[in-house]
Formats: C-alpha cells, structure tokens, sequence
C-alpha cells in the first residue's frame, strides 16, 4: 500500500502528525502495513511488542486472561480507535499483559513498534500521545472494574443490552448467552438465568442466537 | 516552610527537576505545603482536584467505592511516593473518581494542582512523567484487578500475609479480618473463615488484633 494512504489516515487520527519531519513521517509510514483479519483470529498475544494497531473497519475485542483461561473484556476497539496497549516496547510502564481478538472481520493499520519508538524519542508530543491514550484507556478499564465489582448483575446486563442495541440501531442482539457473559465479565449459566428473569418479566424475549428487547422502559429503569 | 527543604525533596524524586528554568521550580516550591495527617483522616475524596500528594512517612491509601460505600484498595504510598490520581486537573484522562486515607500518622508535601498544570505547560518532560507515573499505576491497577477477578481466595490471602510479612519485617501481622478484607477486595467473613483453615493446618496462629505466621514455607506454596 502506498505511503500517501496511510499518511492520510494518520494526519486524521495523530494530532502531532504535522509537528513530525518529513523523515519521521516517511519512517512512520514505511513501517506500516495494511492488514486484512478474518474474525476469530488472535492478533496479540501477552507482552511481546505487535505494534501500534489501528481500526480501518470490523471490530477488535482487548482483554486479559487468567492462568486457567478465563477472560475479562476491557474494551472494544471499533473504526478509527487505536490500541496502544499491544505496542508494550513503545509503554515500558505497563507491565500488564494483554491479549487482542478479531471480533468481526477487520481491516487494520500496523506501525512497527520500533519505527513509533524512534519518532517518540525524537518529539516528545508523540511520547505523550501515546501515554494519554493508555491513560484514556485506564479510565475505561476503571469503569469495566467497577462495573464487575460494584454493581448487581441485572444492572450490568440491562446496560449492555442498551449499549449494545444503539451500537447496533437495533432491537435484537445477536449474540449468545455466552458471549454476552464474556463481555460483562460473568458466567453464562449467571447471564442465561439473568435473561431468563428478564424474560419472565416481559422485558426481553429470547431465541435461539440472540435476544430481543420488548420492554426498553423497563430496561432502563434497571440500568439506572 | 523553606522552598530550600521543598527544592531538596523534589529535586531527588522528580527526574524532571534540573530541566527547569528558576521561574518555574520558584512557582512549584511556593505552591508546595508540608502537612501532617493524622490515622483515618480523608485527604482526596472523588473527583476535585486536590494536588500532587508525596509521602514523606506514614502510608496512605488509594481506593476505588461503590455508590453503596464497598471499598477496593487499590494500591497504597510509602515514603517518596506520589499520588498523581489526585490531581485531577493535571491529568485530564483521568475520569475515574478515587479517595485517598491516611492509613498510618503521615507527612506529605502537597504542589498545588494549578502550579504544577502551569508547570507542565511550559515543560513536556513534566507531563510526561505525570502520565508515566499514572500509566505505572495503572499497572498496579491491573495486577489488583487480575488478583480480585482471577485467583482464588486461599492464593490472594497468602501473598498478603507474605507480603505484609516482608513490609513490616516482622512474622506477626497486627491487622484484623476487616482491614485485610479492604485490602484484599474481599468480605470479612470470608478472611475469617480463610483464616481458620490456615489456623487448622498450622499455617497461622490467629489472636486478637492480629495473626502470626507459623509455617511461612507452606504459605509461600499456597501463593505459588
């Protein structure tokens, strides 16, 4: 892919692309790749250094794992968004590992870890980008924490089943119990009773893949 | 107190220090305050911006509260460590609302919010090292988090007493149920209960106000 559609992209998403030389931009670009991820596949994989990772199209999911392989989502990266977490040699303060999963088939942008090292060293504005970003993310991942820790579960899975249907425009979520689980950081057999409840109630129905909200009213009431 | 005892302080914690023009280290020493705090007393409590903490001696802890008053400690401050989360106005990124207690008698040195924004406004170096020592933070965060969602209760109170241990240079740990809990991001109940069982084994021996531990080698094989 040539240097003049990634530089494009990058003018758009880094506001310290103008301060860059031409050098850096050029060192930038050169160590870019456009990327083509069907969905399921892992594209990083604890604490070796993949890269700057940037979403053209499709949807990435972060999370960590435990040792016996249970996962808690911190967040999704959808078009435009950019992981940071996955370039570890650019952030030597985050020690923590993380794992980054296609999770519709994606279009992305990789920069080279090295090459976005070498433009940090030489503008500190590309230093401080990089760390306000993690730091942005931080404050996400605060919220996931306090969501699994603090509050009830009907609560968390009411607000997931309203974000996720005006992310979607779309009354029905496809998405099985499990899943949905994985997101909100709890058991399927805990979510599947949970929808069953809701059911119950008249405040959702579900079907085979996915459910449908009946009652929003209601789900927001539960939300609050 | 005089800039000179600020100046000799700031100048061995912040690697910044020498890049500073006078102005700039005058501003930040007349807008520091040494104050003393007493066990139990609130210094940051939500989302004002209280300044830059820095621990001259004593303990401070950070933590996170449900709507509900739960706690989950997040990490605590020993002698020349900072809090950055405090200072809200510094880091803009920071949307989360954490609270801050003195855990033990404690003197700090207090820069004030603005002085120190102003100060990283004419110098990059300072604020990158505010979003290095939080992205560092967020680390930490991360490890509690992974303790709290991911190992079991036997593992977590094990490399607590084990830690604590080490900390305090002493095999007996004067902290009741309640405190370890706080620190554990556990209930009460379920510390006491843990406890038992390690008194049963011969791990620990449990008296009033604290727990002495008695077989460190099988301790520190729970927290493998």
């Amino acid at each position: 892919m040539s240097d003049t559609v990634f530089e494009a992209v990058y003018r758009e998403i880094f506001p310290f692309w103008e301060k860059l030389s031409d050098t850096v931009r050029a060192l930038i670009c050169q160590n870019s790749k456009a990327l083509n991820f069907t969905k399921g596949k892992n594209i990083h994989n604890g604490s070796e250094c993949s890269g700057v990772v940037i979403v053209r199209s499709g949807c990435l999911r972060l999370y960590i794992m435990s040792d016996e392989g249970k996962e808690i989502t911190l967040y999704r990266l959808h078009r435009m968004d950019m992981c940071m977490l996955s370039a570890s040699c650019v952030l030597d303060a985050v020690t923590f590992d993380v794992f980054l999963d296609v999770e519709e088939d994606s279009e992305c942008f990789l920069i080279s870890g090295p090459a976005f090292v070498a433009a940090a060293k030489r503008n500190p504005e590309v230093r401080i980008f990089a760390l306000e970003t993690a730091v942005s993310r931080f404050s996400d991942v605060m919220w996931v924490m306090q969501q699994i820790l603090f509050m009830s579960m009907d609560k968390r899975l009411a607000i997931f089943l309203l974000d996720e249907s005006a992310r979607t425009g779309s009354d029905t979520i496809s998405l099985t119990h499990g899943q949905i689980a994985l997101y909100i950081g709890s058991a399927r057999e805990v979510v599947s009773r949970m929808l069953k409840y809701f059911a119950n109630e008249g405040i959702v129905e579900v079907f085979r893949g996915g459910i449908r909200i009946l009652d929003k009213k209601r789900l927001r009431k539960l939300a609050l």
